[in-house]
């Protein structure tokens, strides 16, 4: 089976294939196909895929053939139609949003493994590739936000006096959240969390962070231990149990998604203008609507000193670790469905992993909830 | 007495007082007065200086009057000739480079108090601005490191596969290396120093690096703690052990300095074409002539991949706390030559300090060193 991977589009600068991941794609009996060039944004040559088994081509002639293709970013609609008719293609495909895409790839009687409908049961955490970047990107966000800050982060004594640990509130306990609160208790702050999971308490505890308890009535999580949306009224709660640890803070990172929906809005503007000038904020949920008031998707602005973080690709800050990372989840998930008889992705439907994340398949919608969001298109 | 603190001119991000060092001043029974806006690079308005007991005025007439006048960076000549004749300051004076200031200072009868030559003793480390700085540019230097990095810091174990730790070379184990490596440390990477005296080895080992060592015969160091100038075959031996470490290092972070003297030159060309694609190397020695080749003074530059970064004021990256300990520095020194009986500083030369620190005085320049610099030109 010939697998072809295509080179990201910058400014991504992740890639979806590493040599050694190429290596085992040789041994697994796939026909790796890449892009000229794929590797250069982390410096690794196409001779040193070209040593792993691969053929490196140029984009020209790329596809064809290919009945897999890989993928990081959500494709769009063009690139969707201009897949080989019939193949598999895998990859981050933002199925709630680019909808367009979607239906070509159905058009197109691809079928579409979307790695954001990884079922987060234990076996599949090894091609959990939003685990996987979720949790750099906590890491990242607190590296981002050390370096922006305008003090230290851990408590220093000194001849001419001590110098006080930062503060750092983390909004959200999820993957993200976990590794955040982590890199802060490494740098030796002093950490603060919140999550409307009363469940998670015992992680943040275990890190060494304080969880901070804002009665918000029931709440719960979903099977795929999501956080459940809340009601207008619990939102309004939790905002002002959080204003005054806000106010308090270095560092807000906050880290919320409701998967398929708008990222609820936790710091109102008036909360991040109850921070001292020179603080930072990193919102973690930019790119789906943002948790904080003032964020710009893509950028950085600064309101009344505080600075507000909205970047979008926080796991390409560290793309090297990232990508080794979406490439193993990439290569667990194929070699999952790999037939060594056949020397091929064989999908069968009644298989767990497939049955949740095959978006597309013989030309129809297969999640509910996407085919019901293109019906009322 | 009255003590005037002019603000620092940007970029400097610094300040030379804070609310709560005014409130000692004032306890101290010191007249402080603050040049307006003084505080707003960090956010502390004029008023909270006034509520600890400071009077804040206009730029003009700030320093009629003053018997002392507390700056933190180097003076320009036009405004050495501008101190009221007689005052004392205080300040980084840079005195081996800004030899027309200095000329200038002693010109106008001035009674510089220079911090660089607070003297290394115990007694006197809760002056030494030198250190407090250096020791937050250590701190600073691994953080920015960390963020340009395209990986991350610590050991990862994930169900995808473990992510190394990254590689951190240190260079010069003096202040500001002890705390890069704390740093890097604490951060999870696996750290490697070098310094030229062996008796630093203890230390580095403490925090839990890996001290290299490079046999380069011969070596000491300066009553100051300084380690001495090497000869040009040692550090060719010194280039030719680290280059090596250096090619298996994701961050190199060099520190050394010669008081008084142009920075050796420790990274070659070829060792930093040596380092992979997508690392990034700090150079904390490129205000005085850069450790790196290629360093750049003030900026970052990439050169094959590898990112140099030679800017000069990393201190001022956590201002805040910079500040809070430079302000503290200079307290402790005027407190150390406060006469409670007259209420103002008095100089005595035969004080350890006050005999080290004092650059000009009535009308001569007192630093032997400094001295002939000047008779030179």
């Amino acid at each position: 089976m010939r697998i072809a991977f295509p080179k990201e589009a910058p400014p991504e600068t992740r890639v979806t294939l590493t040599p050694t991941v190429a290596a085992k794609f040789a041994t697994l009996g796939a026909a790796v196909r890449l892009e000229a060039g794929l590797g250069a944004p982390l410096g690794f040559s196409d001779d040193a895929y070209r040593e792993a088994g691969a053929e490196v081509v140029p984009k020209e002639g790329l596809l064809e053939g290919a009945e897999a293709v890989v993928r990081l970013n959500p494709l769009r609609e063009d690139e969707a139609r201009a897949l080989p008719a019939g193949a598999v293609v895998v990859g981050l495909l933002d199925p709630f949003r680019n909808l367009g895409a979607v239906r070509a790839l159905a058009e197109r009687g691809v079928s579409a493994l979307c790695m954001e409908l990884i079922p987060r049961t234990t076996y599949a955490q090894k091609m959990d590739a939003l685990s996987s970047q979720a949790s750099l990107a906590g890491y990242a966000a607190v590296v981002l936000a050390a370096e922006r800050l305008d003090k230290v982060l851990p408590m220093m004594s000194t001849p001419a006096g001590t110098i006080a640990p930062a503060r750092v509130f983390v909004v959200g306990a999820g993957v993200a959240g976990l590794q955040a609160i982590a890199t802060a208790k490494r740098l030796g702050a002093r950490v603060e969390a919140f999550d409307t999971r009363p469940v998670v308490e015992e992680q943040v505890r275990s890190l060494g962070a304080k969880f901070v308890k804002i009665d918000v009535g029931e709440t719960g999580q979903t099977a795929q231990g999501y956080a459940t949306a809340l009601t207008t009224e619990q939102l309004e709660r939790q905002r002002q149990g959080m204003a005054k640890v806000c106010a308090a803070s270095d560092i807000v990172i906050t880290t919320a998604q409701v998967f398929g929906k708008r990222a609820p809005l936790l710091l109102t503007e008036e909360m991040v203008a109850g921070m001292r000038p020179g603080s930072v904020i990193v919102d973690l949920a930019a790119a789906t609507g943002g948790n904080v008031a003032g964020t710009v998707a893509g950028e950085e602005v600064v309101k009344r000193g505080v600075r507000l973080v909205g970047l979008t690709n926080l796991p390409g800050a560290v793309a090297r670790d990232a990508s080794q990372m979406y490439a193993a989840n990439v290569y667990n998930l194929i070699e999952h469905l790999w037939d060594r008889a056949q020397g091929r992705v064989v999908l069968r439907l009644e298989d767990e992993v497939t049955s949740a994340c095959l978006l597309t398949h013989e030309g129809a919608v297969r999640h509910a909830g996407v085919r019901e969001l293109l019906e009322s298109l």
